[in-house]
């Protein structure tokens, strides 16, 4: 029997990842849940609850080994393979998106790059041509990219979800400032500079500077 | 008594104002937590309980007041005046921030933008014209701004952070891929789609496309 491993919890092992990854390159070897409860700021007892769903990994008051707990996770979040991306909407945002080399570092390759902007359509960026939003369906049905990133202004986003959804990609990393609701089955991230700003404001709003 | 407030409940509170905000722009003046829960993809029990930390704003089967909810929100999140903010990295994402209109519009101002590239430093970006990193300290003092956005390399940002906290700001809205742990009443958010892409695709792997 498999147990449904909480969402909370798997967001939380892409940083144990870079975080070990991070140890290794100092050269440790071993690393207690204490240790990296203090990297991270989060209690050791919920480090090794979280890591429990997923098998034994350390020996009781031995810590875990990193390069075999990297090795583990790399398994888990399935990041012994490369992912290809399609991204929609090639404004300023979508620019800076494809020209950060974090995500193919990571295994994360943007393949296509569509825009509604009969200026942007046929530009070349990097490596990439931009492509008509119109053709966004076929294109889609015959490179099967992964994970969408929806990088297109507000308005425009939930159609492009959709139409992301329609031809089968259960993964969509969303820039747009909207809330959009996963429908069943997909996965969806929304990066929201301005409400994590106002999550912040909340802590300020009562101090003197 | 002032009960604290979990900041999972915190970080909600945004979604749910951007949500009333856009019910209230097609007219609707009354909603209940059925409804908002629907939108949102929350359970209604959850969305009372966040809010009952805060007061009684719904009656009991009547539903909340858009408009008055609004209002409450934007007074607890501290939207309800302009906030300043300081820029540190102005490459290609940094650049991408000073150009994005979503900030301002929401009260978010950012006030100076700094780089260590001597290229940049001069530069006039919109309004603002990037300084020296040399002098993030003596500015930073003399304009007291209440946040700052981190959008340097990873290896620059742990000084970077270091610095806006010794000179007493105490949120940081973090872009750089560090796992920075905020120093103690320092709120931090990292905005980060590299870990976003790598929760989705714990999902994906074990699919067929």
């Amino acid at each position: 029997m498999v147990l449904e491993v909480p969402q909370v919890v798997v967001n939380r092992l892409p940083i144990y990842y870079r975080t070990l990854i991070a140890l290794e390159g100092q050269g440790k070897e071993v690393v207690s849940s204490q240790e990296l409860g203090f990297f991270l700021g989060i209690t050791p007892a919920q480090i090794r609850k979280d890591l429990s769903y997923f098998g034994r990994f350390g020996k009781q008051g031995r810590g875990y080994n990193v390069r075999r707990l990297i090795e583990h996770l790399r398994g888990i979040l399935g990041l012994d393979r490369q992912w290809s991306l399609v991204l929609v909407g090639v404004g300023k945002l979508g620019r800076a998106i494809l020209g950060y080399n974090g995500f193919a570092r990571q295994g994360f390759n943007v393949v296509a790059a569509f825009d509604k902007d009969p200026e942007m359509v046929g530009q070349c960026i990097g490596p990439l041509q931009v492509q008509d939003i119109a053709g966004l369906s076929d294109t889609l049905r015959s490179i099967s990219p992964r994970i969408g990133i929806v990088a297109v202004p507000a308005p425009d986003a939930p159609e492009v979800i959709d139409t992301l959804v329609a031809c089968g990609i259960r993964a969509i990393l969303n820039y747009a400032p909207v809330e959009a609701k996963a429908p069943e089955g997909v996965q969806m991230r929304n990066i929201d500079p301005v409400l994590a700003l106002q999550s912040m404001t909340y802590y300020l709003k009562d101090r003197v500077s």
